[in-house]
């Protein structure tokens, strides 16, 4: 229950950052593409597995200094259902290296389909009596716009397959603002009416370490939102996107953390993927690349909310 | 651009109704799983196998007089990439047979994501070079808590490759008004704020029956604030839930029409894929009922909205 196999991955690497997959096919050096549409042709199939390849070879690279990887169903989506075999291969072989795995879907829907996005993301399908994982991420984003109904359901699933999901409440892009900086009449912003959705739907799936099972989106790039809602939503734990490639810092990243150097986890995607070339390497070396940001990074988080006590 | 096609598949067929193509396996008749679950097991393949049969004989019972069907994402991935496979193949099985596709998946992201969710499911992808479609829906369903940069990305898709979304602005759902009724500063509540920015963000994409590019999602079980919308939302195609199964009648449903019979397509999906249940059928005779069911849901709206006026 809760977020506390994420938290005990993030206490044990003294790590509390996650990388991004999220890869485009550009990412992806030659060596590696040319090899997958050799062998399959230049397909969705031989996309896919170029993206499986180059998704390994990083994983391989991080998996123990790193605690949790954050693949994005877009970008596996965009490669039709080839794609999507190869977010469910990447899963399986981020969880067999230990890692926490979080998909990014943002999934939202009414009652019974919210079911069915949970069986399908965190919970296990019945198939004639047998019971199958379909893609088994141990962590889940959703969007609360549907309300209780839509969450619910995967509550119920966090609680019975200690999973954890991610509500978004105040997101990393430009225009985030348009609607959730809206003030409503009883004095709070859309966002934080969220976020004080978030700390209901989490009261009774609550961890050892304070934080519930109902984690929040809350984006780097809005550093002053992030202080707000650390504080308003205590016992909630915030996945921050926008450091790095988006234009968030570690100082801006800071407010997303409690005393003990707990409560985030810091994504960052492209940043690592494509570290090579802010590193003057070569494409070849993206791997290696990937391990040195994730170092960098690590210790620029932990330079500046000192070190995390546990 | 815009809903045109979809709009003149309406006409034509004189029906502005989608059917939902939500199936669980449960509702797919023991010849049909038998038949796959020997062939490919117990799996998630079987599965996959059986919803792709039922969907098609679906499809092939009311192709000729229903415009559209509206799969629903969640009920795919709940069977893996298998399941994902199907949808596709759904898809274009759909399209073949001459019907107008919404995949519904409440997608939404950041930007630069978006645009490989807009690519997944509505463009085509580029690999090396060869273009090829992911998806390939003409429209997909989406959320729109991002903002202006969670569309942007769709709305080109729309222009270039004559697509639509539906932006989820008062879902049907018991919970939908926790945040959506919610009034704002502004005087207007969260979801007229949304119902507004569809108005704006569709305001380039204008076709030729007054609706433009970018539908949003409103629910027949609250016929008020769907009255509410038609009025303030009058450039907005409506994609509506709720009819049926979740208690929207089609007195209720009729508030999202215009005065010519446009503007709205109302959805059924249990009351269509399961009618043998309310016939007196058996499973194995779930396409003709769902024919039947069809024909008196169409009768049923025509006579409470009067004719299509084209």
């Amino acid at each position: 229950m809760a977020f506390d196999r994420l938290i005990e991955k993030i206490i044990e690497t003294r790590n509390p950052t996650v990388a991004g997959l999220d890869p485009k096919l550009d990412y992806v050096p030659a060596s590696i593409r040319n090899a997958c549409f050799e062998k399959y042709g230049k397909t969705l199939e031989g996309a896919a597995a170029a993206l499986l390849e180059f998704n390994k070879r990083l994983i391989d690279s991080i998996c123990d200094i790193v605690p949790a990887v954050k693949p994005q169903a877009a970008y596996y989506e965009m490669y039709g259902w080839q794609g999507v075999k190869a977010l469910a291969e990447t899963i399986a072989y981020a969880k067999a290296k230990g890692m926490f795995v979080i998909t990014d879907g943002k999934r939202n829907d009414i009652g019974t389909t919210m079911e069915a996005y949970a069986t399908a993301h965190l919970g296990s399908t019945d198939v004639a009596g047998e019971s199958v994982e379909a893609f088994g991420a141990d962590a889940l984003t959703v969007n609360g716009y549907l309300g209780t109904d839509g969450i619910k359901p995967l509550a119920k699933i966090c609680a019975e397959c200690d999973k954890g999901i991610f509500v978004l409440v105040k997101t990393s892009n430009p225009s985030s603002g348009e609607l959730q900086d809206m003030k409503l009449e009883n004095g709070a912003t859309v966002y934080e009416q969220m976020g004080r959705m978030c700390e209901s739907w989490g009261a009774d799936l609550m961890g050892k370490y304070g934080y519930s099972a109902v984690g929040a989106v809350v984006g780097a790039t809005y550093p002053g939102q992030l202080a707000e809602m650390r504080e308003k939503a205590p016992h909630t734990f915030f996945l921050v996107p926008g450091y790095g490639a988006q234009g968030g810092g570690a100082e801006d990243a800071k407010n997303a953390f409690d005393k003990n150097g707990l409560g985030a986890i810091i994504n960052s995607s492209r940043g690592i993927m494509c570290a090579w070339k802010k590193q003057g390497l070569t494409e070849e070396d993206f791997a290696e690349a990937a391990r040195a940001e994730a170092i960098r990074m690590k210790e620029d988080i932990l330079n500046t909310i000192g070190e995390i006590k546990y």
